[in-house]
């Protein structure tokens, strides 16, 4: 069973960082913070196509991060901030690198000025 | 300047990101965090050929995650989890929002329970 909820969470992790790795799609989630916005909306501050818009959006509801709903002809997405956080704490890990980096920068300059 | 500098930013977010986006990267940079490795060693819990685990590795080199010192025959790889930093400070940005909804489940906890 334990092998089975590491692959999920393997399989997780790949698919939100694969979804980060773009910055149209990090300006998407950045712009759907506001607020929901429709497909158009959402379009409208980049230079692309309608169908690239949607390939991208389609990786970020495959990664959980966007719902789309759907009302008649109306695409309605909002974000969904959920997955982010299973990758902030596997970040969360190196924290301490870089805490450690600052000891170890204070500690020689407190040495230097001795 | 500003656009210029800005491009970079996103230039490394989305390579840092995209590094991070494989399950046996993110292993990699794991292994690395105890000590530096050969790519031999770096290869040996995993089930590929070493051409496949070098390209991992250069995917995790031009992201600036692992360095690589060439001594001889022997390539040696070290962690170098800066950049890290600048993912994790991006998505520092969303952690407000998993702060609002333990808020908001508290609020509602309290008011279920008078």
């Amino acid at each position: 069973m334990k092998s089975t909820a590491r692959a999920t969470r393997d399989d997780r992790l790949d698919r939100v960082f694969g979804a980060l790795s773009h910055r149209t799609r990090r300006a998407m989630l950045r712009r759907l913070e506001r607020q929901p916005a429709t497909v158009t909306e959402l379009a409208a501050p980049f230079d692309m196509s309608l169908p690239a818009v949607s390939k991208h959006l389609r990786v970020l509801e495959s990664a959980g991060l966007v719902r789309r709903d759907i009302d008649g002809r109306i695409h309605r997405c909002s974000l969904e901030p959920g997955p982010l956080r299973e990758a902030d704490k596997w970040l969360d890990h190196y924290r301490a690198f870089w805490s450690d980096s600052l000891d170890a920068l204070a500690d020689y300059v407190e040495r230097g000025s001795q």
